[in-house]
């Protein structure tokens, strides 16, 4: 008759509804026999300031929820309302996932430790001395700190906004003494290229609202490894031009599910079965597809 | 892959940590398939003051809640705080289920409800001519309108409190002219149950932390039916004098059941099985003993 703990999780932030993350967990807790219901909390259809996300942090916190995942616009702001931050999540300024613990909230973020995880398992053996990056933004910064993490000696930020890129290469390179961070602009993107094993895109260039590619395809050659971390869609254009020029690829489906997998990890002590999440998340893709048609 | 609705109910009050209705909704839920988490939300517990009562529903609302039930002190301050009332429910001035529909959010009373399917089920047939209760308080209010919206013609109602026995008739009289209600002392008791068909026990007498019987042992003979709404323990000392003296009875126990049974079809659109929440029940109870010992 004892059951084991329901679960009570939310993600937070701008433009939530349509996220993948929500089903995959709770896909997961159902495979785990684990009672897991997971909530969508979109602030502009609340009505909620993002500014007030301390407030909702306190409300979810008093309504009995374990745990939430935060996004844009507040993964930054969330930083001053909790009471503990894993020191990775730290660094990085950014928090994506806070447990609500007995002995206070803490903060971690799953969009680095996934990227490591993703491209580790997506890309292994990938040659990393000299990364290109484009895009500058909240989700190239926990991807540059997860490259530099696992090993790359260079790495150069590509944004078409300059100061953006120096802004990040500057906080990228006091956090990673040991590692050459540099920022380039586009129209060296050719040179630093011709030097790199591998390129990582992080703009928005590709998902199905931006379509299109994000460079010149060919800049793309055989012995370059691609990864992107747009998913919608999976196969963006940039990833069928590089496998048409026999380039490895990793694609943006694998950090989305790593991120949960280490946030489910985090909010129910028990490890997910990476494969099943993957597959979980082919399918709803794969429905949302069928639907957006 | 797509997944029915999952739920999230709340239940707000002062003391409803130990409140058996969560898992008993939890285990129907999971025997129907149904993801559903339901959490208790005590307020002493988390320093609200059940003034707050319209911020803790906004806030419900806003997080996901799909329903709460509200229970002691928040019955009636919830009212205000409510789109629409059912009739019965609003004839009663107390609300112990609040659904958050896409059209507002709704109130209904199942402790009514509840009582009124529980002594159906678990008294058929007894007469209901003339009923003594004994209990002025909010569980009796609740208990009185079942009882006369179920046919007794002649209800007397008995508390230690003349003022709120003599307020409860008043207000019942005016929503049932066509009963006979009326208040009496305790001293009147016996002559009272004389001539009474039955007798309900609505005061905290008989709970595990108000042991005792509240009236005589005496007073109880044969032709009697006695119904008690105290279910912890689910044998009052009451119902086992009842019951040694020939007396038909009805546990506190079915109530209970039946005002979960009552919400859980209001919240989830899907009529749970009344027999099977009883037997949830009582192993519940049954744990429950066992962990008190």
């Amino acid at each position: 008759m004892i059951d084991s703990h329901p679960y009570l999780v939310g993600l937070i932030g701008a433009g939530v509804l349509p996220s993948l993350t929500p089903p995959m967990h709770m896909a997961e807790a159902r495979s785990l026999g684990l009672t897991y219901v997971y909530r969508p909390l979109d602030l502009p259809t609340l009505g909620i300031d993002p500014e007030r996300i301390g407030d909702v942090l306190a409300w979810a916190e008093r309504l009995g929820y374990d745990a939430v995942n935060v996004t844009h616009p507040c993964k930054q702001s969330v930083l001053a309302h909790l009471d503990r931050i894993d020191p990775v999540a730290a660094a990085l300024g950014a928090v994506n996932t806070v447990l609500f613990t007995p002995a206070g909230r803490v903060g971690y973020n799953t969009d680095t430790t996934g990227f490591a995880a993703a491209f580790a398992e997506g890309l292994p053996d990938a040659a990393t001395d000299r990364v290109v990056q484009l895009g500058a933004g909240g989700a190239g910064s926990a991807v540059a700190d997860a490259l530099l993490r696992s090993g790359t000696a260079h790495l150069t930020v590509v944004d078409l906004d300059a100061q953006r890129a120096g802004a990040l290469v500057g906080d990228l390179a006091a956090r990673h003494p040991s590692a050459v961070v540099a920022a380039a602009a586009p129209v060296d993107l050719a040179a630093v290229l011709g030097r790199a094993d591998g390129l990582v895109h992080c703009t928005p260039v590709g998902m199905a609202e931006h379509p299109g590619l994000p460079l010149d395809a060919d800049l793309l050659r055989p012995d370059l490894w691609v990864a992107d971390i747009v998913y919608r869609p999976l196969d963006t254009e940039l990833l069928i031009a590089a496998r048409e020029r026999g380039c490895r690829t990793l694609s943006g489906g694998r950090m989305a599910v790593h991120q949960a997998v280490d946030a489910f990890a985090l909010i129910t002590g028990t490890r997910p079965d990476p494969d099943r999440m993957s597959a979980h998340f082919l399918d709803l893709v794969a429905a949302g597809d069928v639907l957006a048609r």
